[in-house]
């Protein structure tokens, strides 16, 4: 089996990750976590690419073009959860597989945050544990990804 | 009367057609559908500029540069449709004569699917038959702006 | 391919057309756009069928009846649209491809006249461009039935 | 105290000010308001920053970008005043102190419009006094930056 | 000023009035209702017609053919209260002047009785007075008509 | 049978009949409605007594006053019919006959018009004839109360 | 005891059963319906009159006949269980002792499918047996009219 | 073909019959009716076994024991009808033919008693037939088992 | 242009501000902000009038008799915001131009709220920035005034 | 520990008690439940001081009032409790100690009278044991009165 | 009259009184609330017994049991307030007087916690004073219970 | 550190995991995940305990009595994730750190499954991933205790 290779999108404002409100946030930054998932990635003997935007164009035009260069994608959309329904889309039309993460419990939130455009097109959710849901997440596309390809 | 211009906007995603999904949106692409268009159009004496784009505010932005450039416009919105009061805004404030186009019937589709920002501002809707709905689209649009030129 | 046949359904208050408010449906009878869409339909080689009725039953019969003797159904069920489970279900029992067509822009009207619950069993819907919303129809329809049956 | 900065954001369509719809938005164009604004904050010795964009994303890093430029923004948001939860993440990521502007009285149109995902964040909102709702924005934000510059 | 002409349709199930429930309608049949309504016509110098159908499509039909044979319409819908749009667009298309009769007090009864299709397209509604409400309803009527004939 | 007495109570806002929005109220005064119903009473053999008040506590006390004062009442609550239960509660817990009178049209207004904590309390409800609305609620009243007498 | 006569009254749409859609409702026609159930009443003694109709006035006109001719009635209102309060009001004002029918279970199918304007007026509901449906309703239906009957 | 084994299921309160409220479900106890509906599958060759339990816990329990011993189950969910997802599972995941019975016409009652979340997992619903609904709903189950091991 | 002159009302438990929970309204007193919108009314040459109820019905009083006596209005309903129809129709009715302030920012609060009734019938609404939102609010009444003066 | 004062407010239409309806609330009129509740207070050693209005902003205006007056406040809001944020939001800005007591069951009526705006402002609530529900809520009060003031 | 026996029924989680959470309800535990009702029910010559189970069908089966045994019951139905249909229908069913019981104030709380499926049938409900709830809740239902004697 | 102790909790119906409809759960069986949990509880020096329940009592029973014995749990809710306040409760109540695991993704299934009680009182939400979902929430867990642990 080839490496596999992971795209991780960050969504609108989470490049303010341990810039602002950290209280809340945490102090680690979006680098930080990027430089984990990458590590993390590659002791799995995966490949990990990582870019934010606060545009949901761009990360549409960025899913589009992930086709035939990653296996996967994790995405924690942020705002766009609740709004973007070219976000869904884009990943139904690619059928690429993917995982949604939110470092916050987006479920214990106001209301308009606890519906997700992106959920019932993604493999599977989760939320709730800081920067950690993006390890969860990550291990959780790669134990997805490998499955797949052996019962391919 | 001068030769009439007309101007078709695809919205998000639809750059895919004829690539991802054929078994849902047939194998052609969107370059084959504007040829078509454009021929139609010449044939009608007209001309046609088609683009696509996934962000909301390109959408935007073209709509307003095309008043004085285009007679009117043919739209299929994509999942604006659903959720871009912006574009609604800049048909209605350019007061351009629009169509609204889907390829899909949307009102047998998701729920949040079958409501559009766009229709109440549009001439009229076109939705069900594919690529076929945008020849229908401009022909509508044409006979349209054709019978406006003459009753002004 | 044998001759196509349409059977071309005015629903309640469609026979008022060019007699009552002209100001909002234009001066155009039901009659002239009768004639208009047979003479579209022998054009294109096809034979073109209309009736008008009030009564939500008659329509259903009519429905029922045009298995067998027409191809394909173009209707414009007025006020039964957002009323009529019965038509709904007729169309969709004798599974009879059917195009909706609305003159006026219902998406843009009432919030009772802007749910259809004869969309979903439709092929696609046409709305908002008045009499020549039943030209687009016509056309929509046929080329529809071409298209199946070469598939066939 | 310093001389305090504010930065003003116009959201999409705003650019169109003065030059369509003349009728409901007055004739004074975008540029005449924020020349006009720039004068009353040089009055108040204050400096005063404007930009346009129809781009939610744009509008996002702009306010991003405001930290540490900027004491305070006043924004109108315009149509992503009810369907942006990213722009209203950005400022209150930010914790930048927000006057939200909008020059028509929002609570008397179409229901989708009296919701604004972008009240809650900011300090008020001004609403329906044309292009004096710029002012009497840019009036209440500065006072605000005093008084809290004062109990700081 | 001519005599005035009076169209009093009764909807579905009024025909059994004085022969099922006497407790709640009253022991008056609806003949004695008409013959009533006639007496009280012929004394105003008017003439009343009268008709009675369970058809929501003949009632239809029967406003339709109205236009040019009576001045004005008083009508108690019924179930058709709550269900037809076809009816009502028919008084609509038609624009003749309208009374809207209900024996029971509808707002007070289920929820689903407390809507009518029909009020909005009526000069106004008169409910709750038994057999009562019909002579209410011919005496607003006739007071309408002669007030619109004298500021024609 | 004793001479009937009958309370017409004006809700807020009814005291500038005549004298504001005559386009839409007409221009006949509260007084003048007033001296009709008296003189209809007279000629009827009752009494009539009125009164207008924009205190919804007054309209209270007014109503558990009319106990043993008055065979019935007719009241315009105007805004009152939309937001008080207070004086629903006080004609229900004084038992007194009401008929609910409007002069517009309330079912085809705006929707927090078309519902009337009043209704269900009532014998009717009379809306959409203008001032006229008040003389038919005096006769139904009058005859309500002739025929109670009759029956009790 | 006299024999009972028992009215069987199938909906619109139901005359297709057998003939349309056989993988979903059976090959069973509606004929073959009737001649069962009319030998299963002839075996209990009883009459079973059967009707089929799209119009609902129809359906309301043979129920008030059914006043004096038949002892129950057993209703399969198809796509009027969802639409008809005119059927309703029907059943109720005639009182006839009533079971509603339904082949499929309608409370699997879509949500419009899942509220009954009839089952608040029947003696009780059937539902999801296919055309065994009508065979327990007429069980049902029978055994209450003859307990009725012995109470009485 | 095997003797059947149907499992009755009577939920919480049902113990209750003929002990409380007799006036509404009558003097029967469930022993009667158990013992009645023993008696009628003795009658039809097959064996019954009922339980009754007021813990939904106990009822899911007893769904999934019911696997290989029971060819069907008919089950009057009492009040967890309307609030027990477990019980709808157990009998999804279990793919034991269900027939759902009610003793009250239960859409006849208050609103929250119209939903069945076991409705959409059962082949049919019997409601309003007092302890007679348990024997329609036996032969409803046991000529659906008869007619699926035909087909097997 | 002759002086303005301008009433402002404080609607329930305004008389109340600095007396009571000044952690969130601030220790101003009423009295206070009243000394300071009437030294500003004169600085720009204007009379204002101040007046605080409790009473719904003496605020409609008060708003009727403000014709003729002032030019405009600038009102702070209090808790009657979210229910009082009443003066919503006395500000319409009296069609004397009125802005609506709040100190606080009504959108961010509890979801009742959030909708006023005097919105829709006020020129706009200043809210969020405490006893400053009466300066402002009086600055755009009076320049609102005095364009209309120059433009009548 | 100083004697304590304690305010009863009745609301709209109490002042009818044991005059209008007994059947429904009994014979004890006001002053009787007056009476009852001084001397309990007396027992108590308590003051109690009570008063009834139907002017919703005459009691925002004695709740104001209480203040420095009395410890604490039973209020039975009568139909207030549905209608009236201003006594919400007097209550609240007072901050005095609020017992809210109904005599009927408001869970069991009208679902209009299951709101409460004042029951989130209120220490708790007591309804449905008609004049009782006066008794426990004195001594409600009165227990957390004294427990505070033990506290404090 | 005999001694009165009466059934408290405590809720799931309700064991943790005093144990958790002792900041929100205090440090009271449920053997000394039980311990407390006891002796106030000595005191009033009345037996009280209690029981607290976290089972839903366990509740049902002890109202079922408490016919006969006691004669009335007081009920902390706690989390089932909100979901148990099955614990209202034995309360319903059984007919005992009841009263409903809860330490917080539950219409301050999360929206799902305002709706109670059990006070429609019980006599009241007292909700807000903490342990003092239960001894006001005893205190009611012994004196129901006392006069109801009386009356019977 | 001591060595963390973990509770597993199954919901209704997981125990039949492996054995039904495996095409949609697998074939993994519920002790087959048991021991993968355990031995990778082992392999991060943690013990875990695991338990199933259909019986929602006895899961709040479970919960309960985990105080003191467990560091943390992992919760399957099944069915009850919707439908139970009473497990929400003693999570909350117990204040022991949860996480919510779903194997199959309910964010996009049936809309009452997209609710959950649990999730506002739970750390984080894994779902959608089959039997590692487990594994996921196990790691979750562990990691957050351990961090809890190291910054008490």
């Amino acid at each position: 089996m080839d490496q596999l290779s992971v795209l991780i999108i960050h969504g609108p404002n989470l490049n303010l990750l341990g810039r602002r409100e950290p209280e809340i946030y945490g102090s680690t930054t979006l680098d930080e976590i990027d430089a984990c998932l990458k590590e993390r990635g590659r002791l799995a003997g995966s490949r990990v690419v990582c870019m934010q935007s606060n545009h949901e164009g761009l990360i549409v035009d960025v899913i589009q073009a992930a086709v035939g260069e990653h296996d996967g994608l994790a995405i924690n959309p942020g705002a766009y959860t609740h709004t973007s329904v070219a976000i869904r889309d884009a990943i139904s039309a690619c059928a690429i597989p993917t995982v949604e993460i939110h470092m916050s419990n987006i479920h214990g939130r106001e209301s308009f945050r606890q519906h997700s455009y992106i959920a019932p097109v993604a493999i599977g959710q989760i939320s709730g544990f800081g920067a950690r849901s993006y390890l969860l997440g990550l291990d959780a596309l790669l134990a997805h990804l490998r499955q797949s390809a052996l019962t391919d």
